[in-house]
């Protein structure tokens, strides 16, 4: 007879082999395949979830769990086992009823959502929304009864285990006291700069070489993944063969090249999480949160670096043609201005934390039931005029209706953007402690320390320890604020 | 309680779901995949197939299967339930021992040939093959007892249901009365012409426009389907998305513009089967024979006639650029050389039976025991020798071990191809009595007609009839080789 843990290792061997069709797939409908495929996609993908579900939610499995937790396992083995367990009991707390429902309303949300967000059209959307957050409401509650932990809590722990929103009240806390007076001083420094922007055009298939030569440069497996186009970049696939996307504009290249090192931040740690456990739970990244560190990390810390720029200033030059702006200084510049504006995903690095505070915020008032969604819009205006003094009234389009995260009930997502980034400033801070000349280092296109020190700390050890003994291990303390602050300060005050 | 063949449906539905996302993710590994990926792509796909067996052979199906013939259905549904039948008994004769020992087999025979085959080496080859002809012997052997016939004939059925050795080898028989005479006329007179091959290179970017072009005119639906690049092209996805390649040679631009003719055949037959059955076996397409009478009715019958070659002539021209040698006549005399050569797969129409009829003759032999696999050098040396006066001894690469099927155990494949083309020219014969006008209106550009004509005949009809029914309505006899005889005296009898 095998033994339970052994059925276990086997049941979710099968999930992720599903999951592995299910994440190409997934990857082909955003990139490759025409209009015409999408409701027979739809339909397939619905069946194998449905599978997934069943096969996750067996009754066996809940026996195989209680009896595997007698059985003699290693350190390895029982960490293994507790995400086992996480993810059978997420998946098996809420009735089927519940589950539908809400995959129902998500999509019916969504889908509206696609034409009523650019017609501005709020009332229409927030019909929709407030069937999703009554779904969410009651999903939040079955989670919160049996984690014992508030309805919010309860939600932010499926993307990220282990935070609560005491935790994140103290850390964006922290934030509100001194990002606000930071951010009008580096505003007011920049006023005074003459930064030019290249002028275009910028022929898809240069930009596209110059995302290649990057990738190369960061490290990207290309044996084992690679770089394609879709309306919103993401990283994709699975660890064997993960698929990273951006999007060209003709009339700057900016934009798709830090998503481009964005993407490939996210991707090399997919691609160097442990191979040696593939298709178990342990070797998975280990939160919504440290993904986001490490794209952050590649993006933020390293890739708006004078260093690095300075290092890719000539690649750029040589991809897409000497012009006025290419410059060293200047392309620096370029990538390092700070301008709040209206829209969360063209934020810069000091105005973003204001975007995702707000959301948290409203968020989570929404789910603990003390606003409704009729009170968002007067909220996210008196937020967004207060935080980075914009005036938003009557815009929805470019408002509370620019995100498709609450559509289909993501709520608790937003707080691991502005946690990734904190985690990616303490976990560079951490780097240059181990390796003193780091930015020497990468000056000089020597990447390779980095890129270990990074494999040694997070990528290698997938989901084995909790996102805080993770992060104690790697920096020697728990998430910490004072290293964000500090790397703003240092990068943007001059 | 729903009725036994409602549940039959349901069963189906999920099969085809599942089916779905096996042929995305099996074209992706052709198309798209990098070479890392390869592993973890083989596992996942073989997880889902031995889950599509299981669905397919559970025990229930077999019950509704008995109970369904007792329930009052419609036409439609009776066809429909004589398919589920037949799939679910194809399935569950073989032990699944057997299916797992030929699938091991196929894939390390497989495998090792695309290394023996450059390096010549039968001996390898044959070690391997041997072990991949025993199993498909017992499984011949399994499927004959359930069927009352011959070994081969059964193997035969998997690939062409109704089909038999005894009406191969009489359709067969006819060809080789009459084929080696008309070749040497052909290649004769031929050898009087002059014709020019343009000089290249020709490159990708613009074949590729040639290619997508003529899937225009062709009416190609892009909204249900995509063109790309692998290494052999070939027609995959679903019926809602269907992906069909193509490769590239430089230096000429023929075959890879014949092959997406060809492959736009077996696209157009997918994209128009009856999606109101959609996801159910009856809204498939008919058998192999069937679908390569669309291909070869795209490619030899439309594609290489004088009418379509002077209606494409002038945009090979405007796309690939003006030389000599791409005037109209040479452009027609280009496309209908007759050249008997060593590769079946560059063969022309004329020459192609040969091959095929070689290789039924062989693995019939093979699969009824009365020859062994180290007898098929000195019989493949023999019989080209014969029917097409080339020598290829010592030439396992370009001889016997030229073609893929073999490796995993398609026997039974081969004789389709050449089904294939007597259906088509069948067909077209039957199109040219309808419409008597029609070379004129393939000239004019009016392809509508001919698209009307096999849609009506063809097309919309799915699995709804069986082979020898449907071949009746359209052409109004069963399958007659001298159709296919009057087409290649026609065209190429000057
Ligand atoms: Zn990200
Ligand atoms: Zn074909």
């Amino acid at each position: 007879m095998s033994s339970a843990y052994a059925n276990l290792t086997r049941t979710f061997q099968r999930l992720s082999r599903f999951g592995h069709l299910a994440a190409i797939t997934g990857w082909d409908m955003q990139t490759m395949m025409p209009a015409g495929g999408s409701r027979a996609r739809g339909e397939a993908l619905a069946e194998l979830s449905v599978l997934r579900h069943e096969i996750l939610t067996a009754k066996q499995v809940g026996e195989w769990l209680d009896q595997a937790k007698q059985e003699d396992l290693d350190d390895v083995a029982q960490a293994n086992l507790y995400e086992m367990h996480r993810a059978w009991q997420q998946a098996s707390l809420l009735p089927a009823s519940l589950v539908e429902a809400k995959s129902i309303a998500g999509s019916r949300c969504e889908h509206a959502w696609r034409q009523q967000r650019p017609a501005n059209d709020w009332q229409g959307f927030a019909a929709n929304l407030k069937e999703v957050v009554k779904l969410s409401r009651e999903e939040a509650e079955i989670r919160a009864q049996a984690n014992g932990c508030s309805r919010y809590d309860a939600l932010l722990d499926v993307f990220e285990p282990g935070m609560t929103s005491a935790k994140l009240d103290s850390t964006f806390g922290d934030l509100k006291q001194w990002l606000p007076e930071l951010q009008q001083k580096i505003v007011d420094q920049q006023a005074k700069e003459t930064v030019i922007a290249p002028v275009g055009p910028f022929p898809q298939e240069q930009q596209k070489e110059l995302g290649l030569a990057i990738m190369k440069l960061l490290g990207f497996d290309f044996n084992a993944g690679r770089l394609d186009v879709s309306a919103h970049p993401f990283c994709g696939g699975v660890p064997q063969d993960v698929r990273i996307t951006t999007r060209y504009k003709s009339d700057e290249f900016i934009s798709a090249m830090m998503g481009v090192i964005h993407e490939t931040g996210h991707a090399r740690y997919e691609q160097n999480l442990p191979q040696q456990w593939a298709d178990q739970p342990v070797a998975l990244a280990r939160s919504t949160a440290i993904h986001e560190s490490q794209s952050l990390f590649f993006e933020k810390q390293l890739g708006r670096s004078p260093e690095f720029l300075s290092l890719i200033q000539p690649l750029a030059v040589q991809l897409l043609g000497d012009r006025p702006g290419m410059e060293t200084t200047n392309f620096i510049a370029l990538n390092q201005r700070v301008k709040p504006g209206l829209i969360r995903v063209d934020a810069d690095e000091v105005s973003y934390p204001a975007h995702v505070i707000l959301r948290y915020e409203i968020e989570r008032a929404l789910i603990a039931g003390e606003i409704e969604v009729d009170d968002i819009p007067t909220l996210w205006q008196e937020k967004m005029q207060h935080w980075l003094g914009i005036n938003t009234a009557g815009n929805y389009r470019d408002g509370c209706m620019q995100d498709i995260h609450w559509t289909d009930g993501a709520f608790g997502y937003f707080p691991t953007y502005t946690l990734g980034a904190m985690y990616a400033a303490q976990l560079f801070q951490a780097l240059k402690r181990a390796i003193p000349q780091v930015n020497e280092l990468i000056a000089q296109g020597d990447l390779q320390p980095v890129f270990n020190w990074l494999q040694q700390n997070i990528w290698q050890h997938g989901s084995r320890f909790s996102t805080r003994q993770l992060v104690e291990n790697a920096t020697g303390e728990d998430l910490n604020p004072i290293w964000f602050r500090q790397h703003l300060e240092s990068r943007y005050l001059k």
